[in-house]
């Protein structure tokens, strides 16, 4: 513990999640720039990159930002080993002089700033949703780790918004694409940004135990195919007493009174008698499972027939385990026609608290999985359905519907001459602006202001007393914003996606979401444009 | 290293490449099935699963298996720490046993056999991959991290040489996709696979620094728009002089040297005059970066405009190495129509060859990027060019003509109870065999076969001792089979390619693979068949 806390000493915050995410995880290019930079004299040069994408993913009109807080535990941490410096001295092509390691072993990130928009705020094409300022050298070797971060997290952030908006609030949503994911962290990032778009944290299947222990997502389990088809049949249940919930008394032969409750229930004449006999080995499994987990009893009912043994096995045992004073939580689907199946599910659970009287046996949890996406969620829900929970993977994590959003990162100010740049603009509440379109003169209108936020902040100020040799822009505020918590940047995503007008968001058709600027801010472009524009330069 | 040493001691080989890749890496239903077998007592029991796949990805007929070294890295590694086992306990629904804890603080895979066909080698579907033998419990912990680990590994894998057979042997390939990639190791996993799907190992351009560290590939650089956006003007490049190659001389004003061949070719008459005056920010970006690898001067021509400023600007500073000795390497296109203005800048370095007398002047590589898939590679190759190497990024790593590849991981035998499972068969070169469609009776021929390879091969035997207590079954051996090195892998995979018939991995309508069974094995699965239809169970 020690050892480390020494290896910690300086560090102002944690690093990464991932531990491969350190100054390495670049373009060799990035240190070749780094190389002609320091070579031309220009690596201290003041540059401002900013971050942004030029399309909206899956078709819509809004993604959320996301990936911020590893950026700025990159940021925070950047700093290259001995071991990295010497692997970047045999990866350049040709010798490079040795002033330039020595370089590169001094560089971290203590003259960038960084200014940007909350996590897990809904933005738009073409708005900086990242900042960063400092030496032209440094900032390029951020470039690729930067993009890494916030691409996947924004992209899968959105996915995540896109499925609960389909689903509805009503319902529960869970993540759990670990096994299709691309790659481990794929995997661990998608968990923890499905949750900042509005997936569910307590989890009653399936779920990513290192999501959880990283995140503080709570967890919870139930079991799989191969759970039931491990079994043969109850005979092989040698351990067969549960003491009943409140501690009172024990139940030697739990096994018998589960075959008794599915005699009842096989002769229920509302039922129909559509219980025949039912999978043995099906029952045997619920039978282990509850006897592990009496106040947790979720059970998979599809192995081999969901109507006729699934649910009749899950009622006897949860009627079994009700008499002891336990109550089942209820069935995941994992196959079939989920809104039929969850319908007539619904319809025995109601039954059975009705004819056997049962209070709250009708509220049996329904959850449902089975490569769910948008499409499916849309189609089960004009169906209806009596689905409580979906579990959804492989179309969530992946990105399935498109498995890339392209940010960029551009350079738009170098020692202080500007390179095309879109500032900020903060304007008053009540007072009228003339917003135009930002590339074409005769789209305006007058607006007023219903609300006005100021988009960057800044997250990472730099060293102190930089700031006299470098003045900042009257928009950039120097008061460090602190990192918020997982549970309110997942708040602030939630708040911030209710707030849009719902024809901006729906997943059929949506409306662009218009971004302009002001006059003021307009006639500077117009200035810059032609400032701007290479001598020489032949079109 | 004291610590890590004795941390190690007792380790057989080095964990995962992701240290996110441990026992936790996995759904936290694999916890609550594993507390359910231990309290039925059944988790002990010796299961086998295979894990394989339904479907060959992007509309092909052939995958590559990957992930392998990986998955035997985490299961060599496999042991929970007592922090992990306190993590567990606290989020398994529900109180567990104490007896439990102690459990999981005791499993490793020492009781676990993994059999596997070998990383790189040209799969199909249903054919099992990987054979995970061992105690139920155990074994179902392993299910999801392996899954996580093959199914992206295998689809990148398949997805590079896809590419690779579009692009044609000639070319070269490089993989730049760590901006776009899901998470980090989406990107430094995507770098390993497609080395081994038949990318190539020297890279000019954009590489993943942290994936050339740790695999060994070998890289190389170059700049971006950015840097040459950053410069304004020759006139700002202060340290102007440059060695000569052999070190025998030294020209005092490199820039002045470039102006001047700029000047000569301008007035080329055969190029007809198509240069103008060229972008001086270009100018100087190249020049400085040449000035900081003379030896190996790529330049990105397409900031401004690439056959009037871009190229004239490479050749002039190209033709200012040549003078010192030195031999630039070429140019890269990152934008427009990269088949037209490949053949036209061919077409100029041939004229500057012939006309300025520089010998192989001509052979300037042409390196092409922007967005390259599948599809425009192939348009590329029909309109004819002159790229000699392609630099594949987004729709490479992302897989994003199809996000994920669907393996699953199926209990087979239980207690040496076969539960529909597909055993291996291995006959004599040149023996005639009856051969039948897996499935479907009326389907069969005889065949002779030209090759026998025995697919399963075992890569972690287990301790020993424990095989006559388990008889191993005729297919299996327990000599154990070394991880290959990486470039091993890669030459199986071209190997392995190199022998399919040309229509079964072509891009458009391939023909399906055929995989049959024996007379002998077709007979033993309908055995199995109907020994294994569960008692009682309703359709």
């Amino acid at each position: 513990m020690e050892a480390v806390a020494s290896q910690n000493a300086g560090r102002v915050m944690d690093g990464p999640t991932n531990p491969m995410v350190t100054p390495l995880l670049t373009d060799l290019y990035q240190f070749t720039m780094a190389y002609a930079y320091w070579k031309a004299g220009k690596h201290n040069e003041r540059a401002v990159f900013d971050l942004y994408f030029r399309k909206n993913p899956f078709g819509g009109e809004f993604t959320v930002f996301a990936g911020l807080e590893e950026c700025i535990k990159l940021i925070a941490n950047f700093k290259l080993t001995e071991e990295e410096v010497s692997f970047i001295h045999k990866s350049l092509p040709g010798s490079c002089e040795e002033g330039f390691l020595n370089y590169l072993r001094e560089i971290d990130c203590s003259d960038v700033e960084v200014y940007a928009i909350s996590e897990g705020t809904v933005v738009f094409p073409k708005v900086p949703l990242l900042r960063l300022e400092g030496p032209v050298a440094v900032v390029q070797l951020l470039e690729t780790p930067v993009l890494n971060l916030v691409n996947f997290a924004s992209l899968v952030t959105t996915n995540a918004a896109r499925h609960r908006l389909v689903a509805g609030q009503s319902k529960m949503l869970f993540e759990f694409g670990l096994r299709r994911a691309q790659g481990p962290d794929g995997a661990i990032g998608a968990s923890k940004y499905c949750y900042i778009g509005g997936f569910d944290a307590t989890r009653w299947f399936a779920d990513n135990v290192a999501a959880g222990r990283l995140f503080g997502i709570p967890l919870r389990g139930t079991h799989s195919h191969a759970f039931v088809s491990s079994f043969m049949s109850p005979d092989e249940i040698l351990e067969r007493s549960l003491c009943s919930s409140d501690g009172s008394s024990t139940c030697e032969d739990f096994v018998t009174l589960v075959h008794s409750w599915l005699s009842k229930i096989q002769w229920l004449k509302s039922l129909g008698g559509i219980f025949g006999e039912t999978n043995q080995s099906e029952l045997a499994a619920f039978i282990s499972y509850a006897l592990a987990f009496p106040n947790n009893f979720l059970a998979l009912v599809d192995t081999y027939d969901v109507i006729r043994s699934g649910v009749p096995n899950f009622c006897a045992v949860a009627l079994a385990l009700s008499d002891l004073g336990y109550r089942a939580v209820g069935i995941r689907l994992d196959s079939g026609d989920l809104a039929y199946l969850s319908s007539e599910a619904r319809k025995i659970f109601h039954t059975i608290e009705k004819e056997l009287g049962v209070p709250g046996f009708g509220k049996m949890i329904i959850t449902a999985s089975n490569d769910l996406n948008e499409e499916t969620l849309d189609a089960i829900r004009k169906q209806g359905h009596e689905v409580d929970c979906f579990g959804i993977g492989t179309y969530l994590v992946t990105c399935y519907a498109q498995a890339a959003l392209g940010c960029v990162f551009k350079l738009v100010e170098i020692n202080n001459q500007p390179r095309i740049k879109l500032s900020e603009d903060v304007s008053k509440v009540g007072e009228r602006i003339l917003c135009r379109h930002p590339f074409s003169e005769s789209k305006r209108a007058y607006v007023v202001p219903k609300r006005v936020e100021e988009l960057l902040k800044c997250y990472w100020p730099g060293k102190s007393g930089r700031s006299s040799e470098y003045p900042s822009s009257p928009w950039k505020s120097k008061v460090r914003e602190e990192l918020p918590a997982l549970k309110d940047i997942r708040d602030h995503c939630i708040k911030q996606l209710e707030q849009m007008r719902p024809d901006h968001i729906r997943r059929l058709n949506p409306t662009p979401y218009k971004v302009s600027v002001s006059a003021k801010l307009y006639d500077f472009i117009h200035f810059l444009w032609l400032n701007e524009a290479p001598v020489g330069e032949l079109q």
